[in-house]
Order: structure tokens, then sequence, then C-alpha cells
């Protein structure tokens, strides 16, 4: 069954291996007369492509985007708008070991019984390189986003393995995010977080964590119950995201504790318009956007692929001895904070586009 | 945007407000052949049927389903299968304050703006009578799984507010579940609960915690890569409940704690296949169903209608006090038990024909 | 592959079967705050009815439709409309040969072979009578479409076996086409075609003819090319209907026998609008409404069940004759009207609400 | 509203502008273990390639493929397989005048009024070039069914303008009508139609026609009742083809001059099968193919561009006169063959791939 388009409105469908020619995303859905350029979409790649510090992989792709089509002049015609990036950094030869033996907690298995066949190198369709045209697109579905209602998304990392940071979520910019490579606010467990990955790419482990991300500005009225709520929709976003393993909204797996008259959230007036004193729901009701900050965290496992020696079996069933000679994040948090922000603009795009399809131009 | 249908090749589309003549459901895809009656169905819907027990609401709906298409003579025919609750517990006049004022926390306030008009008579379309029709759709999808893979699927209450239950999720059985009237299969931890639901029953007030589901027995390979992961729609499916704040498989949010040494399930040999020794993982790899069980949870705030004085504005914007006077549930968890499986069938089977339609009828 | 929905974004799902309980419609993405009754809805029902006429079937089933959500107080909620039409004349004894011979030319061998049981219950899943629903769930796009655009949609029986109806599109009015039992606003035309049918009937035999369709006043701009023309949809949405062959939009198959200067729509100012001097585009150019009015004709094969002897085999592969005995159309065609109608009704709908999604609420 | 995406189970999105950098398509959803490499995709591209012949247009595109993803080792992997076609002869200059004045009956007018924005370069996105992608995506569509059924799709030309070739369908084989530039199997009927087409480009002008289609060797149990019927998806997937204006299928708008008791196809056992004696239906029955070989016909308006000068408006509403300089078909027919080919293809692969996933591996 194909699973590689994301959305019905702003619809985007992915392509390619991690070590293929190429890889690629074709945006169909995007609404005329939008101002695009590759310049534009490059900038959003540069924040997800690897060998940007020392705790991400050393491998280095430079990811150029190339836009095919879907625009002219400087716009957006209506039409599909295909992306493509080729490939530079292919280095078969370390990869040899792990098309034979299936590395633990990776698809290798899974896709192979899947499919009967797989393309090993780099991890083929599974390496979390192809998260490239997702972002890609998920760049144009911010602009539209911003453009109309000046909506922010920003993610950040807020914990890698014990070490949880303090953030004001309602304060943070994206320079914030920005000012270090762990992509952490809250300076002092930066500074933690950056020794904790080090060590353990150093004894060829890896670490795992959480990334938190707000929506300002969003319109009230996004989402469509009873099957396509908002949250449903961002929770299928982040766990197709590659390593993740958990997603919650507003108050989430903690609010639980709270009894009901705690955990809701009273509408007061403020500025004229309803608003919430507190914001346990994380900017959702009932499926629907409530014009409050959407927050939501996602888990993140640690790491599959690792240089640390582990037990597996290989394709004939026989057990051996596997460690991962490439070049791989020890954490892929930093990375991440990008794709998370991208997957959240695809939802929200896809979700004005349906409002507007039912109701119009009018939004509050 | 229509956001009433469910799935792609095993495709339900719900209709119904909670008050109105009747709610239902149409489930089309459903493969010819199989078995099927009413009174297979009205065993589902029993166990979510309200006036259980003094930890769910009192009010008294029957559910009884009718089978008005797609059977004959006891057996699917392929086409679309229609089913209907008629309403018979209407009580009108509990709900008239309601209406006006926005209910903290609840979708009153979203879905009123979003459509500018709302059905407000027990929650309209929004309330989670409506799962009714989800129930006996996944009760047709667990029976085409069970016969074909003796899939088993059993969801259980592991935590309320913050009473945590000890349960061993490889031995728990539909019987230790239904043991009690919360639906938690560790018998001290039930009492606990219990006396606590109650207590907040009757300081109308209400509670959450936190549901856990295990699925045995399924086959290797269900899940599409990359939009369409296994544990990507689960996590939809599961946020489309009402009242769920949260979606973890495996470790989950817990996990990140460990490094990828500790996380990482070794494969190795158990009868001649290849297993995991542990299953951190949850079930899914890359997305794809690796033949371990299943293993999720899900995190449901506490219940937002509660008697309890609140503050919120009313359609006007006025402020004003709000009390409910219907009857409601103080925790939603020992009746959202049976809904979290029937979405958990609803999203198995629909991978199952899927990975039917690309592979045929081979599987692991 | 479920086959039961039809539009993406005005999105109906028809379930049941000729002799059920009941038959129905889910309407999905129908736009809030639409004036709507039942009473409306049955009077395009009506028009569709059996019994009507001589030149109709004689049974007696009144179609009486009942909303069963999706409107409050008189006005759609955005939510979805389900709607119910309980099966009164059921005349089990007339059916029982045909369950066991295929009757030629309809789909009881196909449905059989296809998923190994059918309801043979006049014709179950197959019969005509199926397309109430799609006719009531026309009548609402419709109603969406003339609110807003003043759009009309006026099919009529333009040929009856070898009669050709002279008509002129331009200025033809539903009054005209109701003005007689055979929907054909060409009176002469008419008569003959009366005569004709009755001695079709009369030596039990069938006849079958084209409907053309006419639709006014469409804003410029509806249609998704590459795969989702417009005509291309209207040609899927006419191929579904009962017995139909053949589809042709504009100058169709007689339009090929023209040069491409004689068939080229020259375009022209009228009253300050682009307009074109001839319409052999029949409203549409590239897939997309041109703003002139949309022309197209549908081909009906004669009625496959006869009450003449025919060969045919049973279900065991044994040859036998077959002599239908119930009491069916000698000719479609005049109840199809309301259904062409109909069909083309949530096509333009459907694509009235993709248009706003993408380029908001301005239409030429 | 996305309409660049084709099939659902075995879907292909289709992206690119006539003269932009390169064209391409997405397939999504084709089987794992499929032999495929680009020699093969070639060889049906070479057939649609333009410059083939006095009869065509005399543009050279090479129209060379290549394959991006998707396969490995020669052998499909179950992943999106990405094909791209690098755009070589843009004579951009021809074209100038195009952009200003729309050209009567093509898509330059209704593209410019529904997204208010498009690339005039060639005929942009509603170029024919574009079905290239269709034509490669049809030619692993139509390797499935051939492997796997021995299904054979024979298209062929069988009118231009008022020349009615005389064909015997069953007999007909892909030789004969690659056996001369028209494609039209019948070798005199054939000579006429080039010396009409030479004629018609001579003096600037141009026809059009019918090309037929036969598929042999069709499993019984294709479609999908009561909108995804075989017919109807057949009847959208023509009418998608630029300048199609009409399809039918088996007897289409001739057969409605029959009664019913002659229409009718009598059941008979050949060779201890059901068959029909005669094949009016065209291989379908209530939207199934019943295995008997499906026919259907499909009407191509004469070139909407032609070098004949002609009346016209241009983008500011003036009326002006306009002469095409490009070099283009004066006859789209003989390059349709392929394209009528490979969307046949595409349905009925989506529809193997459909009855699968409801009914398993068996197949009459």
């Amino acid at each position: 069954m194909p699973g590689n388009s994301f959305g019905k409105l702003f619809k985007i469908t992915n392509w390619g291996e991690s070590h293929g020619k190429a890889i690629g995303v074709v945006v169909d859905g995007c609404p005329p007369m939008l101002g695009l350029n590759e310049d534009y979409i490059q900038k959003s790649l540069n924040r997800r492509a690897p060998g940007q510090s020392e705790v991400t992989t050393q491998r280095q792709e430079p990811d150029k985007v190339e836009i095919l089509s879907g625009v002219f002049n400087g716009k957006t015609t209506g039409t599909p708008i295909s992306m493509i990036i080729f490939n530079k950094d292919f280095r078969k030869e370390d990869y040899k070991d792990i098309a034979a033996a299936f590395r633990p907690s990776h698809s290798d298995f899974t896709m192979q019984k899947k499919f009967g066949i797989r393309d090993p190198l780099g991890g083929g369709r599974s390496s979390a390189r192809l998260t490239a045209g997702n972002v890609a697109a998920g760049a144009i579905a911010y602009k539209i986003l911003n453009e109309r209602f000046g909506i922010e998304i920003i993610a950040y990392v807020v914990q890698i393995k014990d070490i949880r940071a303090e953030i004001d979520s309602e304060k943070v910019s994206k320079k914030d995010v920005d000012s270090n490579i762990v992509r952490c606010p809250d300076k002092n467990a930066a500074k933690q977080m950056i020794n904790l990955v080090e060590d353990a790419k150093n004894s060829g482990d890896s670490v795992g964590g959480i990334i938190e991300c707000i929506v300002r500005n969003v319109p009230i009225g996004l989402g469509e119950p009873i099957f396509d709520k908002l949250e449903a929709d961002l929770a299928k976003a982040m766990l197709c995201i590659n390593a993740t393993k958990g997603f919650e909204i507003g108050s989430g797996f903690e609010g639980i504790k709270m009894f009901g008259s705690q955990h809701n959230d009273a509408f007061v007036m403020k500025n004229g318009k309803v608003a919430t004193k507190t914001n346990n729901s994380g900017g959702v009701q009932g499926g629907i956007s409530n014009g409050m900050p959407i927050i939501f965290r996602v888990a993140f496992k640690p790491t599959s692929t690792i240089q640390k020696e582990q037990d597996t079996v290989d394709i004939k069933g026989k057990s051996v001895k596997l460690a991962a000679k490439g070049r791989h994040d020890p954490c892929v948090l930093p990375r991440a904070v990008p794709i998370v922000e991208a997957m959240a603009a695809l939802v929200l795009c896809d979700h004005y586009l349906g409002q507007r399809a039912q109701n119009g131009d009018k939004f509050d």
C-alpha cells in the first residue's frame, strides 16, 4: 500500500534512498502566487544537514536542493513543485557488514521481511536522510502559514537522556534555539547535554531525548473531528520521524496526575477575545485549534546504529556480532529540530487549506 | 474537509450526534465471507456502554446495534456494512446551560468557532458516545485479524491519577481485565483506583490516567514507511479518542533515559524464528511490525465536564460560572478500554489488507 | 478495496441493498450553515422514484428520506449528514429464479465471482435503487452550488433507441423536461418515444438511449489537471450510473469529423467578459471550466432485465432459459434524468470546494 | 486541490512543465521483486516520443528516462520509483506570442484564470509532453499485469476525421498497429489517413479521430462498485488524456439502437468456463470485469494548436489574430496510442491490487 505521501490538500510525495542517485519530494496542492526560490528552501535544509558540529554525524552531505517544476518567475503556479537533491557523499564500503547482519532496533530486519528485498546502502529507504525532502516541503508550508497568519513554529531540545532543560516556551525564539549546537535554549543544560553526547560518541554509544515544539498565532478552527483531529495528525506526523517513540500535547502524560478541576483551562476574555487562563489543552480542544499556542513534545530513542559491538543475527539466521563502522549521529535530536518543525508545518498547512475549503477565507 | 472516515482499505465512516435520532457507522472494504451477526458486535458495545458500574456515568443507553446492510445469510458480502444505534435515553433539560456557556477544556468553543453552529445536546458531535460506532467497526476488524492470525488485542488501565499498577503485559488476559469495574488487572491497584474515582465523583471532580494495550501474534510486515508507519497510524488512532493527550510505544518517554547500547533490542533465534531479547521497540521497527508483541500506552486527561463550579465565558463573551448538571463519567478510562482496542484493530486490519495488496497472501 | 465513497471534499458514502432493511448515504464535508430539510431532499427523490408512470417500473417504493444527523435547527452543522430510506415494497418471491441463474448483461455473474457471495434479492447491491442515496446527496450539492453561483443543472432525454429529439440546450428549462413522462423536452419526439417504450414493454423487451445535461452559470476555474480534470470526473461519475456505456462532452464523438480550424472555439469579449463564439469544448478546456455552459451526453444501454426468455447458465454452469418475472423498467432513462443531475452536482461541488481550498473565495 | 496523482494502490504522481528543467513521475505502491530497468521503460516512451514520422510533430525530444529510486539490483524494492526525463529541445522563441494571446480551445485561458499565473512555455503544465511520465508508469503497471495474467493491452487508431477503419479487434496484434506511422492496423484506411493528415498539416490545420483499445486475458473480478467501477475509472483515465472528448465501452453510443433482447450478452459455457456469446458489455458488467476482452473507444478532437490564423483575445481582453508558430502535431492520435494503453494499464493494475487486498491471491 502506498505510504509515501503525506497530507490531503497540501500533499507531499517523498522518494529516494540514502545512497541512490538522488532523493526528492513532490509537493502537490501548493496555492499559486507564493514567492519561492531555492535559497529559501536551502536555509531550512542547512539546519538539518549532517556535518554541522561535533554532536552530529561527520558525514558531509551538502544537501543542495533544486526546484525542477511548479515555480515560474519566482512564484508558485499551483502545479506540482518537484524538488531534488543529488547525492554526493557515497561511501559504499562502510556499510557492507550491515547489509548481511540485521542492526538491532533498526529497520533492516522488518524491511527485508516486508518486501523480500531492500536497498541496504546507508539504510536505503529507512535512512533519516530521506527527511530532507520533508524539510524542503515543510519550508513551503511554513511560508504559506507565516505569510497568512504570522504563524511561528519553534522546536527545541528540552531533554537529552536525564538532563532536563528549563525553558519558557512562551518566550523562546529561533535565535535562542540556534545559539548552541545541541539546539537547547537553556544554556546550562545545553553545556551538560553537549558533554553527554560527546561522551556517548567517544564510547561508541548513543543517547535520546525529547524535543518540544511551540506554535504561535494559530488561527482558531484547524482540525477535523472525529478522525482528522489536529493533535491526531500531529501525532502521526511526529511518529513518522525516524527514532520517535512518543508524542504528547499540552499536559500530556504528566497531566493525568491532576484533578479535572485543576486541569481544565478556564475561559477568560483577553483583549476582547476568548482565551484560556492556563494551557493544559496545548492549544487544541476536541481536535480543533483554540487560538492558544499549540505545544507538544516528541520522544526520540537513542540512535540504534552504534559502534559498540552488539549481538544480532544475519540474514541466514546465524548469531553474529555487529559493530557499525559508518559515521552516525550519537544523538539525532539537534538535527531533528527542523524536521519536527517541518512536519508540524505540513500538518497545519493541510488543515488550513481544509478549513478554507469548507468555510472560506474567514479566520479568527 | 471531511474528517469522519478512518482507514484506507478497511474504511469506516462515523456519523451522528449524541442526542440525535441515531448514531452509526459504515464499514467499506470488509472482505466477503466473514461470519458476522449483531450479537457478536453487541458484546463489544456492551463493554463500552454507560451505566456499567458506579465508576462510570449512570446514564442508561443500551446501545443496541442493528446491521442494516452488507451481511447476507450470516456472512459479509464485501459491500458496505451499515450499523445503526437508535438513541433512547434523551434528557434534553440537563444540558440547557451548557449550550450557552463554553465548558472549559471541552470542544464547545472550538466547534462553535469552526463551524459557526453546533448541536449542543449532550455534546453533539463531540460526545464520546460517537465512539460506539468505532467500537462496532473495530469488532469486525478484530474478527478478521483473529481468524486469520490469532491476533489478540488486550487493553487495560495501568494508571489512574498517581496510582500506578504493576502488570505483566506478557501474561495479562481479557478475563483479568474485566475482573473489576475499573478494568485494571492489578487487583490491589484496582481497589485504590476505585476508591479514588468514587472520591472524585463525590466531590464533583474527575480523574485521568493511562491505558496500556498489548497486541499479540502480529504478523511481520505491517506498516507502510515513510508516512503510514504502523506506530504513526496507531498514534493517530489513539489521539482521535476523546480526552487523549499522549501516545507512546515500547520504551516511550522513559526509554530516552537509556544509552543506545541498553535500549537496542538484540536479535536472537527463538524456535527457528528471529525474535528480540528485549522489546523496547514495542513490536515495531522502522514503522513495520517485527513479530514481537506491540505494546503502547495512551494518556487520558481527567474528564473535562465536572460538577464543580468553574469560571468560563458564554457565547456572547460574558464571564459566567458553570457547573455541569448531567450524569458524566468521573473517569473515562474503564469505558475507554474497548475503544482503544477497537481503534488498534482498525489500524492493524487496514495495514493487513494493505500488505496483502502489495505482497499477496504470504505472511510470517 | 472500498469503492462506495465518491468525492474528496464533498464526500459521500453510499450503503445498502435493494431489498435490505434500508438504504442510505452519509455526506461528509458539507459546509455548515446551509439551510436543509427533508422536504427539499424528498422532492429530488420523487423524480427518481419508481411507479411514476407507465414508462417506468410499476413497483411502488415511496423512497421516504429521513435525515438522521448533521442538521440542527434547519441548518447543516458541518458534521456528517446521514440520510436513510427504509424499504417498504419487498416482494421476495418474484426474484427466486434470478438468484440461481445469471441474468445476461446484469452483474449477477461478476458479483458472484468477485465476492464469492451476493445478496441476490432485487439485484442486491447492484440495483439502481441504490442511486436514491446519490440523488439525496446530489440535492445538497446542488443547493450549495445554486445558492453560491446560481448554477443550474438540467438533464433530459435526447434520444431513445433511434428516435432523436431536437432540443435547444441553451433555452431548455426543468419545467420543459418534466412536461412529459419520458422527460424529453421535444414534444413530438417525446410522443414517439413513449409509444416505443410501451411497445417494448408489451413485448417483454427494453430500450436504451441518450441523456444530455447542460450546466449553466458555472464559475471559471473548476477542475484539477492533470488527473482530476473536470470532464474526467464527470465521465467517471456518469459511468458509475447503472446501465451507462458512454460519455461525451461538447462536440464529443461527432466533433472528430471537423478540422481543427472549424472545431476551435474562438475567444470573444461578451459583456466585458471573455467568452467563446462556439462551444465545441462543452464548457471545459484543459480540464478546467471556462465559464461557458457545460454540456455532456451519456449513453444508456437497454435495460438488461427483460421478460423475454433468454439463454444463460446457472450458478453450477448448466445451460438454462431465463425470463424475469419482477416489475422492471422497460427504459431507465426517464428515471435516470435526476441521477445524472445529482452526479453532476456532486462532481461540481467537490471541485468548487477544491478550488476554494487552493484559491480562496474569489471566483469569476 | 491536488490533482496530479492517479490510482489508490498503484499510485503515480506526475510533475513538470513542457519546457522546465525536467519532467517526471513517482510510482508508489509498486509490488517488490519485479524485474525492471530503464531500457524496458524507454521502449514504451519511444512509441510516444515526438519526431517519429511526418504525421507527428517534428520536434526532437529524445525523452531519455532515468530511474532514480525504488530499484535495487534490477528489481523493484516496494519503495517509490522516481523516474525523470531531462528536457533537451527547448525553443523558447517560438512560443512568445502564445504567452500573450489565449490559443482557442487550448487551456491557456482556463489555467490563467484558475491560478492567476501560468508557465506558458510550450504549454507549460498543460502540454501533452507530460503524458511521458504516465507512459513510463504505465509500462511498469503493464509488466505486473502481463507477468501475472498474461494481460495484453492493444490500442490502435480506428478513425481519423471521417475515415473509418475495418479492424478485427479479436485478432489485432501490436505488430499490426506499429506497421504504419498512423498506427491503424487497416492498411487501406491507414494510407488514406496518412494522406489526410498530411493535407491538414500542409494547410496549417489539424484533425482528430478515435482510438480503440482491447484488453485480453483480464481476470474476472476487477472493479469496485458502486463508485470505482472499472469502466468508470477507465473513462476517467481516458478523459484525462489531452484532447479527449468522449469515452465508450462495448456497444457504447451505437448500442442504444438495439432492443435489450438483442443487446444482452447470453452466457454460455466455453471450455468449462462461463463466457458470453456476444460482447456488447465490452468485458464489464456492473462495474466488474467478466473475463471477456475489455474493449473501449476514445474520441480525440482535432489538435487545438494550429498554424492557420484564428480570432482570439489576449490577456488584456483585446481582440487579436493568432497563428501558432511552433512545430505541433497535425493529429495527435498516432502518438496517443501508447498513452491510451498506459492509462488503461494503470487502471487495471490499481484494481488488481485492490482485488488482491480484499480477496487475496485467488483469481479466475
